[in-house]
């Protein structure tokens, strides 16, 4: 069986990542997402092993601390810990499921120095769309709003980066690039397990 | 406008080559195939600068000997020499088009040399399933079909150099790989133009 890809998937928030995401998941079969370590107590619903494996912090620092580190990157967020583990990404790659890793640029930064990613950043068309859509959701206050603005900017200047851009304009498009993305990178992925073929044996 | 893609595909014949390539161009605007020069002479119902650019020997040959090459590959068969203009791909790509260019694995080993390709293989599942795919066309005998078969198996043995292998098993999964990753190299390619964002501005 041959190894599955590790795909990196960066976007500002009102990107529509997720819209996109769920559309691509639900239409091509062999993709999971990885499932991140968390210190954060769960919610009501939240199940262990499928929205997070949720950790103590104790636990956690010692999964981070061991070297080479036991997780491909983490973050501490709102005084929570999250982390993605090395052991499970590896797991689903060995058994040739290929996994998407929803992070933002930061973490797609830690990433890329011990694993070899491909990645993809989905940015909005402009600036002011993305302001425009912010305002849509009718959720955040001024401030919010501008500080959303702000960090959205900052991982704007980031997207160089990354292996692709998607632009979300139209939704349907969008879909297509990162579904294309994903055929595209098996055909060139796929080809070989240590030199040896694994789609053609002549 | 940004720069299109030289995309270079190359398929042992009765890979299936041919149709994939109508049905993918059929639905994705954009991309034109190379015309190519030749000293063959016109057959009824070719057009000079649609099927070819029909040339003198002497023409093609102060074309090639240029420093740099005039063609960005050339070969003789069959006593005709047949080349593709650099100037021609050159102005294309520079229009924004992605161009095809159709070649065996020698004419994209020297394409290679000089130009930036994006190049896929096209390959039948088995040696046993392109036998039987010629031999269904019953246009061959044995001693030509086992010379293809040759031929094909020298072809193979070039797969490893190619950016992308699409394996034509199934038609409409083949015509949807090829498709996937022009759309991904657009994503890869079309960002920037001497470093300056096409796409997305902000």
């Amino acid at each position: 069986m041959s190894r599955g890809i590790l795909l990196v998937l960066s976007a500002p928030s009102g990107g529509g990542k997720t819209t996109i995401l769920k559309k691509v998941m639900a239409g091509l079969p062999g993709l999971v997402f990885s499932v991140s370590h968390t210190t954060r107590k769960p919610r009501p619903g939240e199940q262990d092993g499928r929205d997070y494996y949720f950790v103590s912090r104790q636990e956690f620092e010692s999964i981070r601390d061991r070297h080479p580190s036991g997780f491909l990157e983490w973050a501490e967020v709102h005084g929570n810990l999250y982390g993605t583990s090395r052991a499970a990404v590896e797991q689903r790659l060995g058994g040739g499921r290929d996994v998407i890793l929803d992070i933002d640029v930061q973490g797609a930064a830690q990433i890329r120095q011990s694993a070899d990613p491909v990645t993809v950043f989905i940015a909005p068309p402009s600036l002011a769309e993305l302001e425009a859509r912010l305002r849509g959701r009718g959720t955040e206050n001024e401030q919010t709003l501008a500080l959303r603005l702000e960090n959205a900017k900052q991982e704007l200047a980031a997207m160089d980066l990354y292996d692709y851009l998607v632009v979300n304009d139209r939704l349907d498009e969008a879909v297509e690039s990162l579904r294309s993305i994903i055929i595209a990178e098996r055909c060139r992925r796929r080809r070989t397990v240590d030199g040896v073929p694994v789609q053609v044996v002549f």
